[in-house]
């Protein structure tokens, strides 16, 4: 059904090669939705941070690819399972999982009104080069594809391999993160997790021997996300394009915003079409930012300035009331709008959910007699951190004032 | 002289740590005229076939920075002999040694009139936040740090340093290039290079027990140039590229550029000012080429679709001129112009020149006897390379015509 | 007090290079009792796994050695507190700290009546090239290098860079380890526990932001343990050595082992001296195990025969008492005693012990409000760790009769 | 005809797992003759200088095994062109082809008169457990392996991979001990090797597209020789060894060997059998030179402590005939035998002969229209070595006198 590809290459640091074999799968990299992805950071703001984290989720997107495709190689019992067609479904839907992302994903997604799991279904359903090439093929593929990625397709393995809490997407993106940010905390041992997959019924389980393994993994995502993707210095750099996300919010009716058209277009659609949400990546986005610098609004063009060269908000933890109301007072003195200059989080995050409601989502161990179980029951040590106190941190972001350089 | 700073470090992939110890160092990379470096990729059009090679000039320039930095700490002598008031002024041309380069670095200088190193020493000199850093500390800083990168100092060790064949600069992105196209060619024995480094006279110099690192290095460069940077892809995108700017050069005095203001106004100025080319990065241009694929002018409209959705032109060897009087039939049977739908390129390199006439670039081996000879008198692998045939590669790129997907 | 020497090095994978920078150190290095720790491997067993695992406890020595000297080059404030006088004596300790090691170290202990560290001290104060050398000095500098190694230094800071739960020792072969065995478990970031080591009264602490890195520390040793230290084939190799060298125990007063002189002097002298220990080695036990091939002791012969061609023990869980009682049935069935042929160990690993009683072994982190805790009362995962079921695992092994290839 | 086995692996750092897929390659792994290259180190004296270096032909083996069955798996057309049993044979070779190593393999030979290649063959055709597990295959069997090892099978291809210039065994160990020195000047793209691997007519081949991952496997070759190969030190270690093996020979009837009864009886043996090398490994070795330290004659006690406590000889350029001599002079008024205590050598080596008589030991090159030519026809770089002066170094050793530390 799918037409063969002579065999094609990417280069990639983490995988070697990437490994191309059918021409559906060729085709849907060079269409215009998906080389769109080239122009969206897979880390958003981390890369202030780290700054060598520039990677996109172009290339993290062939990575999930490419660990799905070796799985349906490598794992032992899988390929007997799937038809070859479904295979190829599979492969899809990890290769375009991420279209439906704005810029700056996360912090985009507090003005987009719908997230960007639905925005992938759209474009994969909707009047897209990707629709066309999968409609071509058959006119159910596309459904078939979304349903992977929006958990409603009757082979519940092929969701798993594509989105569970041991699925090819986590696996991409802990080591590429890792790789390009230059730490050390996100290695695990790819090859080691596959080896010992297997299939056991309706489900991918790991065999006793990898558990290890999987706890590694566990740990890795532990790390990253208290090093890389919580980094203080990040969420500060977070804080102030939230902040400016809002004010072009409060904005958006406004003729203000005439000069940044298809951000407008984007803010003022109640349901903010397809089409304006591919119109928008970061290139446009950094382009509008140096515009609101010369903003007749002094907020945008104070926002905007920070942005661009760096002048985040200064951060502290958040131990009782007394900071917020201080920081409050200091903002009011300097006629900066609490609504915009001050901004909150706490953000926890456990490693591992052993009680998911979604059964598809869990990581399962298969013993020597053949015996399934729940990861948590089986490894002491992911058992303890499931039970143990969830790490939080809380903290206060808002302008360092009269000092320059009030980023430090 | 210059204000120590308690110990500030960025996360470097390559070197580990990029280590900060002074206020000027820090003041300078929060610049906005180096924060914009984060928005000119190091590697041009190369992305488009090593998809991961997204980093940019902001940390290639911290690399510089951090390699000149650990041969002042490391070289025996090489401290003692230089002040540390030239240390600093050293670091800082390592540092600013890129500020002049426009979006798609080389590319971009066709139409640039300048090169970006004379950019370089403008923006240092010029009206803008970086020589208001260094002049704040001394009026004479800005031209010191200006005459390294310009080869006028008189301390001809501090610009062996910075530029020759055996740089900081050099060393950095092969060893960067190399990691982030995950390509190992590019990767040689810094550390080992650092330790075998010694002054003689006016010279840094190598001992000769470091002459294989320095072979090695210099195989890397070799190798580095053939499989990246003149890959035959690449040169299909810059082609595309280069045609498109030739195109906005003709058109440049048209009201069809007046929805992109800032190109505009840097092609039409004389000789384009600093604040033209500092209001151009490749977020804007990348805006503006998406922009151009509603242009009322074809060509604009054609060859930016090509470049943002990687419909690269199509290449041949060129072994003699029947090809490209064909390809010209072909391109006027279709009411192409060759002046943008066809390009040549003729690409040698060598990657050790013996025959510099200005000395200081050459590399140098100290003998156990203390005498120092060029390198080309004491290595048989590099006497042969340089007295060997040069290698050259000459390319026609023009599109297929009539074929779906004419980028394969 | 120390004579400088000028800089040599050693190459290594894990640390680059191990600078030497005193005479004593190289002086030690040379000594006949430091170059027999070549003849020593590491892993002891776990080369029959893992079988790159080959490297040996001197090149591990080499590396403690390595990672206190940076320490006290790059711990802020540490060098501040020691004298140059006690560096070098901690050097000296982190280089020496293996040297009474028998051979396959940890088995070997089951007939050596003293454990290595008391051997460590007697060669370092006995009759030997190493006291010679350190004697020659200073008097009194054998017996300080020795008081680090037995904890009786009054300095705590010492004994902890050398010795602790976060220690040299621990660091070096956690990597080394993993680099050897080509397992990415043991990785953690080197670079940056040791930059956020600091100094707080009499103890090494590590900053809060460096918590992370301690964490992954800590999981290292988990998953070395129970993936490479605990590997149940390894433990399968050991229970054969362990049964050979109780025969050997058993037979000491016999003319048997008048083959293996350097042995019987060791095994039937009633506290072994020092000569006795030094006089073995792995080449030696090697050789002996060849000899014991054609010995008249038929159990000799079978348990060395099975040593040299890997033809090791069967092993199971032990889940009940049923188990070994069948093995023991089995076994005097075929006229085999299990006195030699069956072996249980029952092991148990917790990476980090908090109720440690000598404070000086426990790992300490400092906050910003310069307030120093423990580590499980500050790390939630080293908490939940440390208070989880200890993981335990209990094997019995004993050989699988009748069968060709018995040690699959 | 060859028995599947269920997929076996081993851990390697190298290629991240060897994979056994037959019962014979298992059986063969686990042959006595086989476990015996556990106890010869691949690098011989390299160890000394680069301590590292400890890693075993055993493991090695594996590796030349598993590049050779990778080649198998995924050179394009290989496959195809040779049977199953043809693939098998061919892997045995690549296991087996170092059996005939002595210890301390090429000094060794100095006293073997026979070659280690001669010797695999009369191990694999001799009564040896690894004859056994062939033969009960098919008789016919253990010729078929060794014509592989000694290039008289009819299928050039087969001797291609296994030994040529381009072969898995030089691939594996360039990579190995590149890894296990930690030097970073043996790596080359073994991925990229591999993938641009072709069959035309009766040779292997690599596409044009591959030539830079030849030329830089060609310079890896070049640097590992200078750098780690040919090492000074190395080659001060080997002077003494071989001195010892020359003082052995010459003692060879006399009593004073009794005392190593496997080493006299290989070397008074007109033509030492196989049971006689396989009964002398590193181990058995190093136990004789420790007991040689207290042997009465005063050459061999020298010589022996000198070894194993690492007292090598100096070395100096030999220039001219004035140093032989005046070395011979400083001997003699030393009363030291110049036959033992002086050496010289001289060392070159192109890492690429273009001239072989022997056409499959030559690379080739196969072009877009499938002409296929010699290596250095077609690239520049490696014409240019070939052609140019070839590398030389001569070296005079002996031994430093009355100087405490004479290795210095």
């Amino acid at each position: 059904m799918f037409r063969k590809l002579t065999h094609r290459v990417f280069r990639d640091p983490i995988h070697g090669y990437i490994n191309i074999h059918e021409q559906v799968i060729w085709d849907c990299i060079n269409s215009k939705e998906f080389q769109r992805l080239r122009r969206i950071k897979q880390l958003g703001a981390s890369h202030q941070v780290y700054q060598t984290a520039e990677h996109s989720r172009f290339s993290h997107s062939l990575g999930v690819y490419e660990i799905t495709r070796r799985m349906f190689e490598e794992v032992k019992g899988l390929a007997d399972l799937v038809t070859n067609y479904d295979q190829t479904v599979t492969l899809l839907a990890a290769l375009l999982h991420d279209l439906g992302h704005g810029p700056f994903s996360h912090t985009f997604e507090s003005v987009s009104r719908i997230d960007h799991e639905k925005y992938t279904e759209l474009i994969i359903l909707g009047d897209t080069e990707i629709n066309a090439i999968l409609s071509a093929i058959d006119t159910r593929l596309p459904h078939q594809v979304a349903s992977i990625i929006n958990h409603s397709h009757p082979n519940k393995i092929l969701t798993q391999l594509v989105s569970s809490q041991l699925d090819a997407d986590r696996m991409d993106y802990l080591l590429r993160d890792a790789y390009f940010t230059g730490t050390s905390y996100g290695s695990f041992d790819l090859n080691r997790l596959i080896r010992t997959m297997r299939v056991s019924g309706e489900r991918l389980v790991i065999k006793e021997s990898g558990i290890h393994a999987v706890e590694d993994y566990i740990m890795a995502r532990y790390h990253m996300y208290w090093n890389v993707y919580f980094h203080a210095t990040s969420r500060a750099y977070e804080a102030v394009l939230y902040a400016l996300f809002r004010r072009l919010d409060d904005l958006k009716e406004s003729d203000l915003l005439d000069k940044y058209p298809r951000l407008k277009t984007f803010l003022v659609e109640e349901v903010p079409r397809v089409e304006s949400l591919l119109a928008l990546d970061e290139a446009v986005m950094i382009y509008y930012f140096s515009e609101m610098q010369s903003s007749e609004d002094p907020i945008l063009r104070d926002l905007s300035t920070r942005l661009l060269n760096r002048q985040l908000f200064a951060y502290e933890d958040i131990e009782d009331d007394v900071i917020e109301a201080e920081v409050i007072k200091m903002l009011e003195a300097n006629n900066l709008d609490p609504r915009y200059y001050l901004a909150k989080d706490t953000l926890g995050q456990t490693p591992y959910h052993p009680y998911e409601k979604e059964t598809s989502m869990l990581i399962y161990i298969i013993g020597r007699d053949q015996e399934v179980k729940e990861l948590s029951e089986v490894s002491e040590i992911v058992a303890a951190i499931s039970a143990g106190k969830e790490k939080k941190e809380s903290k206060i972001f808002y302008p360092k004032i009269k000092k320059v350089g009030a980023y430090e």
